[in-house]
């Protein structure tokens, strides 16, 4: 078993952290993001072991449900999808599930903790529309619903913060669509995205960046293809760093938001940063890529490259995913805050415990 | 024929317009705001007048392909069949199609001047893919197309910039669903839509919450079924006002946005706007987007709540889109600058266009 993270339940919401706790933090976070790659390996252990009753029937559309940490798996596998399957994949990360979801679809859905009721919700409501229902957990109330409603059930490695889970998520996700019929991805390009998330990114590389971002509004550019990176670093510099963070995804971007710079006030408030794949058959993308960077810079917005390498569209994705959780905790410590503890989301877990029963 | 907007092919990208022709140019497009309820009703006339050689089948998925001002009315069209249809919808903003599109679907390709590149494209794609194919547009290259290639062509109300066409728009990429077989509103809400867009919105209101936004980055806060229009919110507020705008969803939002704002720095740069469905059934909906607003009161965060009114989710989405095109014109006024000039879209459109051809 490698580090994992181990809570200290010390909660720090008034008076800042002394710093030796903020770096202890930092570490155990950062060692958790360094161990992907055994994390990914762990959890093609795990599914190896899951015993299906029987194979699922190929659906008319996927959804997946699941918030924050969880549901971006979700996005991740979406866009997989829309590059290599025949049966759609549509997200929800809501209360309530679309109505149109019937006993011909499937429903995967994700909560690391077991116990986030938006996703409780929904795994009831897909229930009632009869559809083929997948539970993708750790642990908690989801895990016991699974099991007695007799409902296929995909534990992920065990102990971390949910938003440090996705390597393990994705793969129980990817490995569930496989047995619906649905291969998004094969044995090598795992094998891929180990090796590279082993070989790990440069820390004064990250570093440099995170000292630019200090004290602006981060702008996360991508292409539709990343745009759940794009949504992945915003998480992360929102949940380690606390910072909030504005996300722009192209060629959208250059029909609305692009216009919003054009008579620009408080643009030294600003730094973009430019997520581009380093492998991509897509030229015409890489120029319109270019020519964000190029806006950018004109009106007076420093922008940062964020080069993402890998052959595979997963690979990228995972190597983006470890670029933005090292820069998140990178930039926890220069703000001094522990990137580990996220109050105001149990806040809100509670406000909403209030209102809903389970 | 109502009051239109008339191009006045004047360009002022390098200096300050003077202000009585900001104030002409915001008088013509609060115009064509204020006659949305003609605009309706027109298109009604023009799709009663369009000739369907046979009618569709019923599609697996409808996918709905579209940029900026046109690609917005997929969204709304999405969050529609999300409460009431069997079919879903998958809304696409990009120069390419899922691959997982068949002829089993429907593409239906919306592009108000009927030659955006990225439209033009999969339009292509859907063809090939031997999809069934309808063009929604009120010109250029995508008509003349579906005349050659024997699609069906609704046409919208002529004579708009796209942003302003949208309950033309809408309304026929409506009425193509119902003769797919998928109605997603009826007449009744069609009429209480119209009747509202009729009876305006007080501009002293808008007028005041445009103060209150000036110079500040305006935060769109909604919950899942109205991001349709809090993006729509951003969008106007970016080409009509020329500023930068940040969009936050519920409850997602509560799963990983809300952390940035924990150790906030530069609360005073943000100004949240919150859409408040004024008729809701979802008792819990409502207390989440309390939440929210109390919670940026509490970090310092000037909070500013949208009503939307109206009976139906139609109604309320056409409402609230209403009060965005004012307020963005409101503000172009205060900030004296053109709200109906987009020069850096013009930009991206030539640079495209040297890149791909048509």
């Amino acid at each position: 078993m490698y580090f994992k993270v181990i809570s200290l339940n010390l909660i720090h919401s008034k008076f800042n952290p002394p710093k030796y706790y903020v770096i202890l933090r930092m570490i155990v976070m950062k060692e958790v993001y360094l161990n992907w790659h055994k994390q990914l390996r762990e959890e093609i252990e795990i599914i190896s072991k899951v015993k299906w009753k029987k194979l699922g029937r190929t659906p008319r559309i996927v959804v997946i449900s699941g918030m924050g940490g969880s549901g971006i798996v979700g996005d991740y596998v979406q866009v997989l999808a829309n590059r290599r399957s025949d049966i759609p994949v549509f997200v929800t990360k809501d209360f309530k599930l679309p109505v149109w979801i019937s006993d011909e679809d499937l429903v995967i859905t994700i909560s690391y903790s077991g116990n986030t009721r938006e996703t409780i919700m929904c795994y009831k409501e897909a229930l009632k529309a009869k559809a083929q229902v997948v539970v993708i957990s750790s642990n908690g109330v989801l895990e016991k619903y699974a099991k007695e409603d007799n409902i296929p059930f995909i534990p992920v490695v065990k102990g971390l913060v949910p938003r440090a889970s996705l390597p393990s998520m994705l793969t129980a996700c990817l490995y569930t669509l496989e047995k619906f019929g649905i291969p998004l991805t094969d044995r090598g390009e795992l094998e891929e995205a180990i090796d590279i998330l082993r070989d790990g990114i440069c820390e004064e590389e990250i570093s440099e960046v995170a000292g630019k971002i200090v004290n602006k509004l981060p702008v996360i550019v991508a292409l539709t293809d990343y745009a759940p990176l794009a949504w992945r670093f915003k998480n992360e510099l929102n949940e380690n760093s606390k910072i909030p963070v504005k996300v722009e995804v192209l060629p959208e971007w250059a029909h609305n938001d692009i216009v919003g710079w054009e008579k620009p006030y408080n643009v030294e408030n600003y730094v973009a940063l430019l997520l581009e794949p380093k492998i991509h058959a897509n030229e015409l993308e890489l120029k319109i890529l270019d020519f964000a960077k190029k806006y950018f810079r004109e009106i007076g917005i420093e922008t940062i490259e964020i080069p993402l390498y890998g052959k595979s569209l997963l690979t990228q994705l995972l190597y983006g995913s470890l670029y933005a959780g090292l820069l998140s905790v990178i930039l926890a410590r220069e703000r001094n805050l522990d990137p580990l503890t996220t109050i105001s989301i149990t806040k809100y877990k509670e406000y909403i415990s209030k209102h809903i029963g389970v």
